[in-house]
């Protein structure tokens, strides 16, 4: 699996403007090479170029995992002095004869830390974005990959469900953040969590990327769960809205209005509409309504190995869906100082349609 | 608390070589903000200089959380259209007249997401590394940081009692490690774990960087549990080695060899001694034993809001132990393709020696 990604990388690099393409330690890469580091203070690179066996450039004391691939790699180990570091890199860009060469990065992810380090190794190179070269590949999801994201979507819903009846009025939302990573664990979340879930009440509902505070829960909270689970290195990343007692009326409304917009939202998507067409149809809703100055995000974004990956669901974004790709849908409402509203799903594209991989209920469930 | 931290960096900036500092979303940023952001898509950075406010650029969605702090700090929010982010970066960084100055930066935690923004923003100014300078703030810890960090140790050491004795013969590396992630969380531990446990059996404990595995855990294996705890932003770092019932006499004696480097390493730090004091007091007992080439890695790091920070206990850092400096002594031996062994705790300089937080027994334990 991983050889044939790494010629579907050569025969792309092939076909474009770049020499190279390197990564350091992250999804791409784990993608690419099966390898998973941490990203810490010793410089990690992989470069790969059309028709070469990848070069890795590593710390000594990572080589085992090397050591153990099942395809050919070419290895520039790192002794403990990070005097020696530049050096070695300057080897490693070397022996595919890359400085002056167009070398491929993905500033997403990419470090000064390993940057600096490849510079330094390649002073006449340029280092272009690539990061549409790395996605178009991760972009389109094989059956294997959707259905470890479909695992992903149950263990989390199943999580949900069980940590919902412990919810109680006077928890705090660290409290019930902890409650449902444990439930996630239990329901076959990998012990690596794609993100730490937001459980957000009250006026911390209306901040859409709060993290879980000491706050207690209240009667009248809106509580925004934000949440997902990881399963073979794939992820799910959710959201209900949950009503702590009796709500205000207005509550209710806008509850009724994101609810309306994500199903608006999820209707959209096909193969050859425009990821433009999904947010557009969401937003449509909630503009309707009077509440558009109120949803102050994109609609979606793509989701796989993490949680925010190609393609967008933006307004102007013209991209076209097509089978494999894999995003999430949820609009949301967000009253500042009060309380706010998501409903986030995930979705595959198919041949002719999409499939929603998430089916927990999405009406105002009450709690506490 | 922030607001001190703000001006103990503004003076020491002002008897540095540099203009600013710039920080993307990460520890050092939560240390001198308070603020908690996700490294994601969206390139935020905040701007320090001796006696202005600090200066944000951020998305809009992220503002509620800058609209709430204590203290005074200057905005430039951006919208969900990446197109437009260059212009407000360039005016955030013109707001201080940055251009053609000395901006430092964090390499091992700046990307070029935020870098590029940066640069377009300040095309002839100078990116230094900073990361001493603001190393050298963090790294000296007050009370309240250090009683967190206590904390983080007790959580630790509470949850891989409670995990001990659910290991068995045929269970899964896994597995023991999403037990461990569920214990930190019952014992207290932050949803956001400092880091995924590493849990490695037989060979692969030989890889002092393992990830867990689907690997069963057998009989006569050494098993490394390499776990940590997060409290108020705080970590700790702790690792034990067990026995899976009866194991070879090497392994007993490499495991007697590690406990004595620990002890070593334990012993040599104090106030004024060199970093490499620690490291070369472990050293030099495995050294002794013979098996000094197995001893693959630097004896320690850093340890407070991260894993590895500043200072590292390598064999060649002259730079002094202070009061309120905390790191891990984590010596280990390495037998390639059968067994590894690491112990490791947690310690921070007092004003006349070393405070060792961990006290789970270090002993081989016989599990399973």
């Amino acid at each position: 699996m991983i050889s044939s990604r790494i010629s579907k990388l050569s025969s792309v690099l092939n076909s474009s403007d770049l020499d190279a393409i390197a990564l350091n330690a992250g999804p791409s890469l784990v993608y690419l090479t099966g390898l998973h580091f941490h990203l810490s203070e010793r410089p990690i690179i992989v470069l790969f170029t059309a028709g070469n066996e990848p070069v890795i450039v590593l710390p000594e004391l990572e080589m085992l995992k090397v050591s153990a691939l099942p395809y050919a790699i070419k290895s520039f180990p790192y002794g403990e002095n990070p005097g020696d570091w530049a050096g070695i890199f300057r080897k490693a860009v070397n022996s595919l004869n890359l400085d002056g060469k167009r070398i491929g990065v993905e500033p997403r992810q990419m470090r000064l830390l390993e940057f600096r380090q490849l510079e330094s190794g390649a002073p006449k190179a340029k280092f272009p974005d690539a990061s549409q070269v790395v996605s178009s590949l991760r972009m389109r999801k094989d059956a294997e990959e959707i259905g470890s994201m479909h695992k992903a979507v149950k263990a989390a819903q199943s999580a949900l469900e069980a940590t919902i009846p412990l919810i109680k009025i006077g928890m705090t939302e660290n409290e019930l953040a902890s409650e449902l990573v444990v439930h996630l664990l239990q329901c076959g979340s990998q012990s690596e969590m794609p993100f730490a879930p937001i459980v957000s009440g009250g006026p911390n509902s209306a901040n859409p990327h709060a993290t879980p505070t000491d706050r207690k829960i209240q009667q009248g909270d809106l509580l925004v769960v934000d949440w997902g689970a990881a399963v073979d290195g794939y992820i799910s990343d959710l959201t209900r809205t949950l009503a702590v007692g009796e709500v205000e009326a207005e509550y209710r409304k806008i509850h009724q209005i994101v609810l309306e917009a994500n199903a608006a939202g999820r209707a959209a998507g096909k193969p050859g509409a425009p990821c433009a067409s999904v947010d557009i149809a969401a937003r449509t809703v909630i503009d309707k309504s009077g509440y558009g100055k109120y949803f102050t995000h994109r609609t979606g974004h793509g989701i796989g190995m993490e949680g925010h990956e190609e393609p967008y669901m933006r307004g102007d974004n013209m991209q076209l869906l097509e089978p494999g790709m894999a995003y999430t849908v949820e609009p949301g409402i967000y009253l500042p100082e009060r309380n706010g509203v998501r409903i986030e799903d995930n979705l595959v594209v198919t041949e002719n349609a999409t499939d929603c991989l998430s089916d927990m209920p999405r009406e105002l469930r009450v709690v506490g």
